[in-house]
């Protein structure tokens, strides 16, 4: 299969399930709400080193938000909802790491406020801000949403106080392999801007890519849970006798995305790839999966590209 | 004492010690850069909630790095260095973060690299990701910097894995109050926008701002380590008998600054409190302290600005 | 009338008919075609004193462009559509312009391409840059456009070589009073924010605010034709008898519209006051007429406010 | 000569005089400054077609501007100072295009002020706005500066009348080659970053970078005063008999650099070169000179760079 010239491999993107909240951030303009919403997302490449995965789903524009404001839905994933094992402090799970982030980064930040980024979903992570107010906080209704409005210094921040949160999917991929390092990168980011669009999927890593690819355990350091993956480094393929570099390829990028459903995942590595191919020197789009071992869902990409 | 006919308080922001690094980021781009560090200073407002304070210091262009392409100075700050009680697996100490942050935010952002942000400073955090190389590693010389160079999919990843850190400041501080919520919001802006010209102190807040500030404790919810500070809260003037908001006030932020000094955080408030003074409608500076229980740091307001 | 606790005018805009282009830049990023409209959208805030108006509609993402990149579309708004006097040598007039614009500032940009933006359209303007290819260019189809490939340095540049124009207007407008000159500031960010989300209307001055409100003629420099519109000035309040700034009002600022017919003029409008209405300090949204003097298109605020 | 791999030319850059002015813009914020400043220097990259070339110089942080605000300065290129032949209503020169820029782009932007940004220079070109006033304009002293204060809308703009200009030099320009249309992009944006932080020196085209290189003339179009420059297209290489594209290179961008003396447009070439040759991929740097005929300035490579 091609795309522009691109070979399509015939392959699949193996994910995982993780369980997903959305939270939509709301500010005086465009540029505040994002700078609380960013903040809350940072260090949030990868639950392995990480407390959550993180990251913007897309612009809300005035007219899509409760309260009139430009906003930014948000989404964390974490393989685990909660901590129920009440002897561990861990707080690497949805409902801490939603809490936190929100309390650390979104109360904090001028002019932000906080909505259900998922109102449609059954469950409900209860995010409970209001007792910041110390007594002076008070409940209204915003676009149809009870909130409450709890008094600071920069005014009266607005939070509703459930978040919906539901089973989703993390680990969705795609490697975009192309004859020069930076041809890969800008069809990288061609990539990230187009799922930039898609509501429900997020691209955890800097910049929505990610530069250093991992294999598990590693060969010569045995204290090391993960080290590079050297079948895929373009500047190894002459040193080894089984690089799985093409020929003419000099530069690889992935793209992970989580999502709240099969559909949001698949629609955004569609569109991922379907950018990707647009920018001259990309040779190869193909993708990571591991005999079953990561996980039950399976993105076949000749399928996703096919409609 | 007045500057641009803004009343600045006769105060001091009461500051206390803590640890601080600072690594230097560089990128093929300013903008591969800044979004390398912008990841991985997220999540790290305050220790309080956050497991480090985090921001960027300062931009470094092509010619002051030691590999020529452009660059941000990011630092980190943590109350202790490193974990000692081996027995807890906590991460919230400098070492680990400064590991961890590295290791999932620009191990993995496209083309960036990692330098010794503090070079002139005698106690050394070891960072040691060329494991991550698998024994494909191998050492060089960038700049007079002796760094590894690790393969990655996106070509080489860039490493000095001895970063340089420092017994500085955390909590420098000063309040913008002005006749507007929008006038003291667009002061704090032009405030953090001066300060991202001095080399070595933070602003870790969303934006460089703290719109929710709060006091020890909750008088009404005993199970509240911290609540709202009701008395510098605009709109709650009319409504409790001991405000401290004064007349003609309706916006207040304020800005908490990191450093690796005094002379730091000092030029850092002094230009912060210069800028925020140029934007009509500031009415007052004044800074928090706490009879000393907070710590041993004391910053003049009108000694900083006299010079 | 009061949206959200401002007050809004019982008056309205009035506009003028003026000719309008909108061509769709599309680049490999999307700061690249940002930076390729940003430059041909350049000095063109009034045809008073620039050879046209014009400014960035919205953004398009990949999926909506012929091309599969993302684009932005642009438009130009000039009261002539070309130059009938041969004998002047004037570029003040729509084709003029389109054909400069895209020459100069598209043409040269890296990556970037360009479609009709307004394919619908029934008048068409050529845009004859093929002949740049001196013989080397060729024709072929994109996303079922048929455009020209013209052979450059940075590799082939794509045009679609006819734009659609249309008679549209020019001259909506409103303005935003409120307590505080940042208060107007912000909540005119908010109002172009929410305007940059409809197709068919630009805001053609600075970040799309006109802060500096003129009348016709001068009182006392008799040689000037437009000066201050001391009237509306809120720092000559106490200082002129018949000033018409209300009390409690200290910034002011103008959103001038143009667009490509009535409905996506008053669409612009409606969608920016609103916006504008969610920022605390805004007490007035007012709108400027002349008495028919100026043009035949009124634009009722009450009215479009009531949908 | 090679800089980190890569070959520089043994050639020269030709370039040509040009009077050149700097005006120092000025805002509420950083944003604003640049909104005012991007505006002023829009549509503005050639005079072969724009009536002047324009472009931002470099970024003035609040301490180093008259006003302690954040600043952009901005430089203005024309051959021609002033336009003496009163019978041309032409304004493609300095003067009436300092005077149109600042008074459409600078006077109508929100929070904007203009100061001279070349006060060292003997010669001045009167900007005198002033007179917009209608006679409620005053006269102060900013920073040292004598200025005029002019009520509008927005509250006070804040004019320097007299702008230094000097006789400067237009055309200094570098050729980057690389393996990729992507590579040399990026080497390009890195080149402009780097050039961005030297005073006295502009990179007019859209984002600083030139895509279509031309000749003069057309072989095939008498009626066309330029053509595309078939010779280093890289499409065409295999299918014209003299192509000067070198094998391996797909992909060519120009630097094209207007600044104030020598020392200011070499400076800028040396650090736009050093930086795109830290791009990988980037194959060979040259410079585009006519055998004497365009100017009489040389700029060449080997001696810039060997410092």
């Amino acid at each position: 299969m091609e795309i522009n010239g691109v070979t399509i491999d015939d392959t699949y993107a193996e994910a995982f399930p993780a369980w997903v909240a959305s939270v939509l951030v709301t500010g005086a303009t465009k540029e505040l709400a994002f700078k609380a919403a960013d903040e809350a997302t940072g260090f949030a490449t990868s639950v392995i080193g990480c407390e959550s995965e993180a990251g913007i789903e897309c612009y809300m524009p005035p007219k899509e938000t409760p309260d009139g404001r430009p906003g930014f839905l948000m989404m964390l994933s974490n393989p685990k909802k909660e901590n129920k094992d009440k002897a561990s402090k861990s707080h690497k799970n949805l409902k801490d790491q939603l809490v936190e982030r929100i309390a650390e980064c979104i109360l904090t930040a001028p002019t932000a406020a906080v909505f259900n980024g998922m109102p449609e979903a059954s469950e409900k992570i209860p995010v409970k801000l209001h007792f910041f107010g110390d007594g002076y906080e008070y409940q209204k209704s915003i676009g149809g949403r009870s909130v409450w409005a709890i008094p600071i210094m920069g005014g009266e921040f607005i939070i509703e106080e459930e978040v919906g949160c539901i089973k989703g999917i993390a680990g969705g991929n795609f490697f975009i392999m192309a004859d020069s390092v930076m041809a890969a990168l800008v069809a990288s980011e061609a990539a990230v801007e187009a799922i930039m669009e898609v509501k429900g999927a997020i691209t955890p890593f800097p910049g929505g890519i990610v530069a250093s690819g991992s294999k598990v355990g590693s060969k010569k350091y045995k204290f090391m849970g993960a080290s590079t993956n050297e079948l895929y480094c373009p500047t190894l393929r002459e040193k080894i006798p089984d690089s799985k570099v093409p020929a003419g390829v000099n530069g690889i990028f992935e793209i992970v995305i989580d999502g709240s459903s099969e559909g949001s995942v698949g629609k955004a590595m569609a569109e991922g790839i379907r950018a990707a191919c647009r920018v001259p020197g990309v040779k190869l789009i193909s993708a990571g999966n591991y005999g079953g071992s990561l996980g039950p869902f399976k993105f076949e990409l000749h399928k996703l590209l096919s409609n």
